[in-house]
């Protein structure tokens, strides 16, 4: 901290990004990024908008919101996009908590959340996890405080049913839920539908993993348009033109083209459940995972040797080395190859015949 | 405001971007977009990197880093991007003032700055510019407060020069003086080889006029590398990945290509002191506009009038209706052919024969 810096930050810790190592070629299996470039009309219609980029940016993203507001079936006023999905997040931090009103989340689960309630210095409560990594639904119904909840949760993969989400929402009428689905399109349910019946329910998602855009930036809020008319204030208070040209031009290939972007959340299924079944072969233990990611811990090792053999043979995974968290890696579905490429690395670390 | 919707915000007014109409082609005078499209390298960069948006950006945009860093003269750890330089306008509101610390900048300027203020709840206090919009040097000097000063003044375009800027900066050691260059490319003085001998000192600029990437979203922050600091732990505590891969390569491509970049700058130069002289005589009174537009009223005609009629012509430009700037509209410097069809409508406009 510099001897100008407000004292309001004195005790704000940065998230800390999956690293990005430069000085060797890896297997990229930390960063939950997909093995698939953006779908063709996404790289078509961005590489278009390159030749513009002297215009600002549509600040409401017309045509973009339009394209997604067919996609998820949603009026064009229950929607707004963000440069990335922790935008939004940390919008919904700022927007619909404070003193009176604290944020609750599980103790495990995606990092970047109690870093945004620090940022924006608003109070926050967290609820245990069940030993198994499960989340108690009763911890959250009727809580009175602004709820978020990762759904696949991070970095577990559980996910929690459409039903037990509603039952969550239903029991705080007079509070927001924020659901954030980075990871719902490999397997868990939206609670996207549930937005025209309950006006306290955000759901944020991301086209970073499902649809290939993380080095794009776009993510998106789904809900009550008065609650996305309080996002909009806030977008329009700091940085109105929040999306650019090209990625909202890529952001409209990406909704349309739905055939590949099925295909592609359809071969990580399959690339998880080949994985899981190898891992869970070799002695592996894992969560349930509805997510494009593996939550792994092996008897026979810890999860930092385990992180740091597979680095040794080329292999990058995230490990958290938080006290609950550091027996497990999690470790990116990617192409069949780079699974293949992953379960030989761990044959060779755990001395298994190939 | 929705009922969840945090008290904090209630008084929060957000900024008003100009307008971009879709129902009629205009000659848009209005946001200070550049006429130029982006330098040929920064397009092909750009569409280089939309083949590989799948992969997240690089949170410290080491290369994007580099270029820029030569091209200011400054080390790597001096300078930052985001995503847009509205956004490092406002993490240094944030980072820089409080409660003790009120921020401080004209009653006339960019109109971004309150906005910023009260979306981080910091106080602010104007001082008045002179009659003639210029600025009283002496009503910053010593002031103990974190200033904020647009160099050139928007929407005014009346510049200070670097002793002026280097007063106000040398005598205010306790505090941040943060020069927005938004414009400085097109006439006036930069103020970065001052931050190598002022620790208080924060320069911002954007490509988004004189680089023409408005559309792209890129701003830096160049300064002492404790400030640059300070506001890294900002931006690894809201969104790591602000930069997108195609801005980020598009910025590489803007900053290597000088020759493009120095004589886009020149023509606007030209085109302006061409357009100056048509108004003026035309009767029009004109601010020494070292920025990329006119500040110019018509003692005939009153600013919404005159806007208007311009519309009516199919041609765009900015009007503020508040009660300093009404008599004036805004601008922009385009190219000779948008400045020659704007002088032919004012002509029109104020039935000079043509």
């Amino acid at each position: 901290m510099s001897r100008f810096m407000s004292d309001k930050f004195a005790a704000l810790t940065p998230y800390t990004p999956g690293e990005q190592p430069r000085e060797r070629k890896y297997v990229k299996l930390n960063t939950n990024e997909s093995p698939f470039p953006p779908s063709p009309i996404a790289q078509r219609l961005a590489r278009q908008a390159a030749g513009d980029l002297q215009l600002y940016s549509d600040p409401t993203c017309r045509d973009l919101v339009a394209a997604a507001a067919e996609f998820y079936g949603v009026e064009t006023d229950e929607l707004l996009f963000f440069n990335g999905s922790d935008d939004a997040i940390g919008f919904a931090f700022n927007a619909f908590c404070d003193d009176q009103t604290p944020a609750l989340f599980p103790n495990i689960t995606y990092s970047f959340y109690p870093v945004a309630a620090d940022f924006n210095r608003v109070p926050y409560e967290t609820k245990p996890l069940n030993a198994d990594f499960t989340l108690n639904v009763a911890d959250y119904c009727g809580a009175g405080k602004t709820i978020f909840l990762a759904n696949p949760n991070a970095p577990t993969g559980i996910a929690l049913s459409l039903s037990e989400i509603e039952q969550i929402v239903s029991s705080n009428p007079d509070n927001v839920v924020v659901v954030d689905e980075a990871y719902v399109d490999f397997g868990a349910e939206s609670a996207v539908c549930l937005t025209k019946q309950y006006d306290n329910l955000l759901v944020c998602q991301t086209l970073s993993k499902s649809r290939s855009l993380a080095g794009g930036r776009l993510g998106v809020a789904i809900g009550n348009k008065a609650l996305i008319a309080d996002l909009n204030t806030l977008k329009y208070s700091t940085n109105p033109y929040n999306v650019n040209r090209m990625t909202a031009a890529a952001g409209i290939g990406a909704f349309c083209d739905v055939e590949y972007f099925e295909k592609n959340c359809r071969a990580i299924m399959e690339n998880r459940a080949w994985a899981e079944a190898e891992l869970k072969a070799l002695g592996f233990v894992m969560t349930d995972s509805k997510a494009n990611f593996l939550f792994a811990k092996h008897p026979q090792m810890g999860g930092l040797d385990l992180y740091n053999a597979l680095r040794e043979q080329g292999v990058l995974v995230r490990h958290f080395e938080t006290e609950l968290l550091r027996d497990y890696n999690r470790i990116t579905v990617g192409s069949r190859e780079e699974m293949e490429t992953l379960v030989s690395a761990l044959k060779t670390i755990l001395g298994v015949a190939k």
